[in-house]
């Protein structure tokens, strides 16, 4: 480890994500539930669209990305540069231990798309900057729930699997929760890909091929690692505290029962990367943006958690 | 509508399921729980396993069907023509009127087919004796998901969605909320197939393809249709009251929330047949069966819901 002082207030820095979307709100009401807390926020992206939306920046180091004068719901491809640019100047920043974590509001995948950046989502973006592969979990009200895989079409989830890539996420898994989450020898359920977990090689052989082999190899290198379960009955064993964390195989596998459970207050974390980052469960939400109706509880929990993980990281280098 | 006599006491078949697994001991504990009920319970399958369960068969009509003297917590494909021939008696009786609803306790693929009996899942039996297309609705704690496929791969559900079959089961949503749920002119939200509703072509083609050409169908014909929505963050909205039911594109995408939100207190109604019936949203639970460790409340909620969905359409009738 190397040597590095003691930080007594984590510096975390926020994205602003898409200054057309509910981004500059939801970190205004962040930056004034946190004024008198331990802890330094520092602020990248669009910082003039923070004071539009009633944010007070503390004194502090922020960093400015123009946004080419967007206005609240009204989203233009001119800003996605400013977008990009400051996500990636956040992770170098947290790289070079300018920060202890990196919490982002919401960016469009269209917007920036269509500025010219092919990003399927931030968690790739942070993946490519920090290097690694990253790991996309998301908790709320005590589930916790990592996916093997993420955008893509449904049609290409089978393909996508394969036994050491299973493996690949499990110790990532395992690794992270130990680390970050102080939790000892985690317990992780799985999901099968098929209905009832495929019962037997009746609906689908993905899990005798694939899963219960990754399963045996990571159990073999001492995980925790259970399954595959049917992935309709199993998350209310995790909520029920029968498991730490469940590995589900597809987005809608385990977003939809995470979402239905915990909405409005999940935290998406991204595990494997060598930064602690964290962010909101919502999109930008481009049609309530600037009406005062944005909840800014996801990203409340968000900084939170970022502060939790990070000083359990730093607890560890100690 | 043909003549009918009035029915004061609605008959409720009770199916037993495997008499080897859990449904002897719930539906003995349904018969104790209704005994004071203004309703009639009559029990199809191995009698002697409920009686041995602590059921007290009430007098009345029940149907015997040997079971080749099954112990709890040991299956024999022995079993597989008395538990299939319970379900088939029922669903005839209902459908000759003799029965308001048939209510199943849980079978086992496996002990079935292994017994020469190749049903994917009661739904599947119950669309065989009583004509017509089942869709499988989960209902709990006041959410209502139907599914639009249902046991099959993973990977076979794209190939499995086509535009007139999504307006079928959403027809067969419509009239059966209309007629036996009393719900008037219901708001119907349908699920993505692939993650974010495939956000525009980027993740799979299935929603412009199929998906929204076949909602823009059925709201040709009078139905309150909604969508494609994203799969993960839909269930939460249906929760809070925004939308009467679910359609969700394939098995854990609809009863991983549903089942995460309701466990235990699910009970299944199969739409679109000439019969109520609804089941129970467990299984055969071997490995607990005969040990006084079973939960009856998915039974118990599964008979309340019959007898509801029964009058509605008896009142109807009138």
């Amino acid at each position: 480890m190397s040597e590095r002082p003691r930080t007594p207030r984590p510096r975390i820095g926020i994205t602003v994500g898409d200054p057309a979307g509910i981004g500059p709100e939801v970190v205004a009401a962040a930056l004034r539930a946190f004024a008198a807390e331990p802890l330094e926020l520092r602020v990248y992206g669009d910082l003039d669209a923070v004071t539009r939306a009633g944010g007070a920046l503390p004194e502090g180091t922020h960093r400015r990305f123009a946004s080419a004068a967007v206005e609240p719901g009204h989203p233009r491809p001119e800003a996605a540069a400013g977008i990009v640019g400051a996500v990636q100047a956040a992770a170098r920043d947290c790289l070079a231990r300018e920060l202890d974590a990196v919490v982002t509001a919401p960016l469009s995948k269209e917007v920036i798309g269509a500025g010219g950046f092919a990003y399927p989502g931030h968690t790739e973006l942070f993946e490519e900057i920090a290097g690694g592969r990253a790991v996309m979990l998301l908790v709320g009200r005590g589930l916790r729930v990592a996916l093997a895989t993420i955008h893509c079409a449904l049609r290409e989830v089978p393909g996508r699997l394969t036994r050491p890539g299973l493996v690949s996420v499990l110790e990532i898994m395992h690794a992270d929760l130990e680390r970050r989450f102080r939790v000892r020898a985690p317990r992780i359920a799985v999901c099968g890909l098929n209905p009832h977990a495929g019962e037997g090689g009746r609906f689908g052989d993905e899990e005798e091929r694939i899963i219960a082999p990754a399963l045996a190899d990571a159990r073999g290198r001492g995980l925790d690692a259970r399954g595959p379960f049917s992935g309709d009955s199993l998350f209310h064993r995790a909520v029920a505290g029968e498991f730490d964390a469940v590995l589900a195989m597809y987005h809608d596998q385990g977003l939809a029962p995470l979402k239905t459970h915990a909405f409005g207050q999940a935290v998406n974390v991204t595990l494997g990367l060598p930064l602690v980052r964290t962010s909101v469960d919502h999109g930008t939400a481009f049609d309530i943006a600037g009406k005062g109706k944005a909840d800014p509880s996801s990203l409340l929990e968000a900084v939170r958690l970022a502060v939790e993980l990070a000083r359990n990281e730093r607890g560890e280098a100690r």
